[in-house]
């Protein structure tokens, strides 16, 4: 007994490290992949069979109730259901779809998985998410002329020669390190290269844009968006994915500093705190016992029930479903656009940007009232768990509050601006492209943002000290002495033109 | 017996998230309140049943030793000593002295609790926390002149016309957001109004401030300050009050980025390190077995002892009694104020600053030197747990050096800025609402703060190039670049005047 | 036996703060320190009885297999092999070398123990980390004038007068507080003081330049470094020097970022979510097994193996053994010096730069292409543990085309200098002394660094807005417009000179 004990002891102690089933069914064809690839890449290997695709079956995984069950396709294909989800079932699906799928010791493996061999066994969350407007990160940015420029006045190559600077624009790994690195880039493949290897030579594809992990990806298979962004190959930890730390890859910048206001947030010092001992595991997951403050998961994902089992939100992978404001200024605080696809929308001055230069919205392409009040219903169900409802209305009415006051802050900014374009002192040709303009750019963009997302998730100084108000003050008042600097430089020079 | 010995192992397991007394008597008031909030409000009942409030009666708690104790009246009221501290016992805590005060199912409830409630039990840490500064977070803001123009010029609206920015003041809601998220609100009863709830109509009291949890708030019994501001609801977690997170919610921004340096230091990195192997709430706390490095409350707040029972220091939430020196500049650092209530102070000059504009400071406000000699040695004495007196003198010599250089750096910043307003190069109507004035706030309010702070906790770079030395001088040698471009803008133009 | 297996339940439990062996052998002047110090500096002694130090003997330890072994030295002193490693063995040995050494109760003892002390055990460490730049950040600082005065122009005491800033050099004190806490202060005599102790009037020596733990600390004993800048005092615990934060004491700020980039990397995710589950004291350190993600010490640093037991890296405390650039910018990124005393290196012009202001490197300074491609792969080799040749391939072509863009945003930044220079707008008598000059500097220093470190490590926004690409663009195009000013404030007046 005193044997049984210790067993007992053991894999209680081994539970953070769990593989769920020790009888789990390896395909022979991963069970291949494991033979070479536990030497060659012995990390990825050991993650992965820690991960709950190397223990529990589909088979298995679809007798869960349905709050419990990750899967949302109850027909999945039979070829697949009795074997756990190895390499070789994500490496070697849809291998007509995929222009990496290469030779590989006989069989035809692709080097990138994409939501399309994802939608095998979890459609709902594929189709949500193409849904979601980070889907179409690259794109929404590539096909974006305005926004396109904007990179390009950031990561082009600048020179100086008399008394100006000029900039060339950045090649195409330079743009791949910058802003695609969350964007995503465009996997394409450029041929293919002889290696040799332990296991003798052997052909590999040659990837353009590769590595990258961006959640607007452009994959092998024309599908847009990443799975792996969040859920991180290959332990495809659920942990991971709920924990604030993977929103911050992209949402931490003074672009959208979301995770900084978060981590000075009542919700982030809980978590900071107290995370240790939640429940980061559990589906569906429980207020209250398994965590006691919000994660970003908590409020913009997971499904949601209580003690009792009452569902108070469902799950989503479009992660605007319960938000109804679009709080990154563009330069404008809006209602959320319609489409993921935002390189459709033009203001009524024919710009691609979801408001005009005088703040209007492009509203036939943005969420209607009612829909807003819909998304707001929907995360104020998620505040009451914990808060009451003066409470939370209370928080409404001041984060709105908010939203138009740094609007406001914006729209003097702009007016600055536009005097500027009007008398020439500053080109109007790329809306980037020059010190004011750039100031410009900070006020909505750092300032405008920061102060919201402060406002949002009660992260004080970041809308105050921190990339807030005080900035976006003074750098209005920078912007007129600048303006006036111009002014003075040149008082009878012809209107300056590049 | 093996059933025996897995409940015990359960019991083990669960204690991080334990119930500390199984048989713990809650109130048939707080019975009734459950009722229906374990529906209406699941994540805060959840919360409370984990907390230490839910499973110990004050009897219990009285049982304890002197060094164990954590509530500090022997004397609690009999009515509340044979239950534990749930809803009904804190919301329904002396009715008339609340104006939110309201019939809530045949109940006087009130919404907010207030530290005048918690002294029932605790009223050594509330008189103590009067006594503190943060206390009087608000009032030493709102009632303070100069403060508070600061506070608008930086919240206010700006517009742009005719070459200038002129700024209106800002809204109720834009100050809750942003310095009295903090400082705190003043929640004031507004009115009532009825609201179809999942048990009827029902009638709620209407609110201004709130929500808020800033450390001076002012509460509907007239009491000031918070302390679930570290303290948070419902859970009231002693592990969160003392780890660095809970003051990284106020004091990580630009202004006083305490929590950065810590976090660079060789303390936080410990903490960081092996935080997670800590034992955060046992009372006494225990240097060296419970922790090996301090945290914010250690060197601030918390009662220590040796593993011999030594008392090292004493608990006390007048959190500058281990203070000689108040390192936020205002402009410059100083002697700690005497009383809470900084409104009354007034510099040889009359302003309501604790230092001239001289840096001469305003001493019958301030603690004398014998008084900052024993605050002195209060601290030197947390500090020699672990380092010998070599060590912590080396230590303070060094870092009062700094006050004094910072000091300096903000006396030239000031005489920069005493020759533009004397020449009228920039309005002294306000202090802080021309570009070169804010420049003149970021070299004391940012850079003069950091450098101070990273050298009282060894937070290297935050006193060198993350916002410290490197900055202060680069902007005390733009202001006279700025000073010479506001000169050469009107050269025969006369003195500006707003 | 129910009270055997709950023994073996407290063992397991108190594992964290485990004592190695609970029969270790205390040497009789070890036991002699703690008579006295565990009440006179407590947290240090129960710090060290946590320790492995305080838990195995150096006769031990040697029975373990190579690669599990951490200490280098077979032949270790007899006198020190059957005692635990306490107070008396580091701070009485080699008495004669320390200048700090003392009467201590009728010992001899010295204050600081140094890496010559630590070599006793550990030879090969030491010998790597004197090979190690970092060994001499103090002197290759402190001993090149270029990078001294840039020290000068940041701490020293700035004054204002005539419209003009002038400074004098810091003093030791703000020097020590400032670059030299992490770069190291030198340790000297000067003097010693008697103090009344609980044990009667002692006599100390006094240190200059005492506390600190700067890398390249220049000892009482000649030596330079220091071990316990990463291995804290007095655990040395193993996971605190393989945890990123022990790095982020030092590479935190805006010059050299590497923190940053790495907390939004994947990396820094997967370690931030999954952390805690991870094994941090294995020696060797298993990858997939121990860990799933590198921290710092994984890339630069440890001993690695595959679950099967082969080796992936060697253990270096060179720590640039797999880095075939230094990528922070002097002022541009270049191959690594060769000696770790960079204080010899000149540059073609005579400079001690690493770099001309051109862009040249002086190679004969620098490692060799051949060298360079000799640590890729070294580093590659770790990489390859979890990706596939092609991915960290093109890992290498994204990052080595950033050092060059970057190191070209560098070279249009110093053209604009230079122009500064020669026409005598700016005096080129100190190269950083200017705001211009300082302008500069924030180029090369913070952007072009926190662009590479995120290049590096894929910490995406740490090149683009945050410190990254952004700031280094939108900086030149100030500098040619803080150029244009100078010229306009003094177009007729004759060339500035100091």
């Amino acid at each position: 007994m005193f044997q049984l004990i210790i067993i007992t002891l053991v894999s209680l102690f081994t539970l953070t490290t769990v593989t769920y089933g020790q009888t789990a069914a390896v395909s022979p064809e991963t069970q291949e992949c494991i033979g070479c690839h536990s030497s060659v890449s012995p990390g990825i290997v050991a993650d992965w069979k820690r991960s709950r695709h190397a223990s529990i079956t589909p088979a298995e995984a679809l007798k869960k109730t349905d709050l419990q069950r990750r899967v949302s396709n109850a027909q999945i294909p039979k070829e697949y259901v009795d074997y756990v989800v190895g390499c070789a079932e994500c490496h070697k699906m849809n291998p007509a779809d995929h222009k990496d799928t290469f030779d590989h010791n006989d069989a035809k493996v692709h080097v990138t998985v994409t939501p399309k061999d994802c939608a095998t066994c979890h459609p709902e969350e594929v189709e949500q998410y193409n849904d979601n407007i980070m889907s179409r990160a690259r794109n929404n940015l590539k096909k974006n002329p305005v926004f396109s420029s904007m990179a390009d006045s950031i990561n082009g190559t600048q020179r100086f020669a008399n008394m100006k600077t000029t900039i060339t624009p950045p090649n195409e790994k330079t743009e791949a390190d910058s802003c695609f690195h969350c964007h995503g880039t465009q996997i394409e493949v450029k041929g293919t290269v002889k290696r040799d290897t332990d296991f003798g030579e052997m052909e590999f594809p040659v990837l353009s844009g590769w590595p990258n992990q961006g959640v607007g990806r452009i994959n092998t298979d024309g599908s847009e968006g990443l799975c792996s962004s969040c859920h991180s190959k290959h332990r495809f930890s659920l942990t991971l994915a709920r924990k604030a730390d993977t929103c911050s890859q992209c949402h931490k910048g003074p672009d959208v500093p979301a995770y900084k206001a978060y981590s000075v947030s009542k919700h982030g010092n809980i978590y900071a705190s107290l995370g240790g001992e939640w429940n980061f595991k559990e589906v569906p997951w429980t207020i209250g016992k398994d965590f006691n403050a919000p994660t970003c998961a908590v409020c913009h994902v997971s499904l949601l029930v209580t003690e009792n089992g009452d569902v108070v939100a469902k799950r989503t992978h479009r992660m605007n479903d319960r938000l109804p404001w679009r709080i990154l200024g563009l330069p404008y605080a809006h209602p959320h656009p319609k489409s993921p696809d935002t390189s459709i929308i033009r203001n009524k001055d024919g710009m691609p940007l979801p408001t005009a230069l005088s703040g209007e919205p492009a509203s036939q392409f943005l969420i209607s009232a009612e829909e807003q009040e819909k998304r707001r219903i929907t995360m104020t169900t998620v505040c009451m768990s914990c808060h009451s409802k003066n409470w939370v209305n209370g928080q409404w009415a001041r984060f709105e509050n908010t939203i138009h006051t740094s609007n406001e802050a914006t729209k003097t900014a702009t007016d600055i601006m536009l005097t500027a374009w009007k008398t020439n002192m500053v080109d109007n040709g790329s809306l980037f492209d020059d010190v004011l303009e750039k100031m410009w750019v900070q006020d909505w963009l750092f300032y405008g943002n920061s102060t919201r997302v402060a406002s949002a998730m009660m992260g004080a100084d970041y809308g105050v000290f921190a990339e807030g108000r005080w900035f976006s003050t003074k750098n209005i008042q920078e912007m007129v002495e600048h303006l006036k600097t111009l002014n003075f430089q040149s008082p009878q020079a012809p209107p300056r033109k590049k």
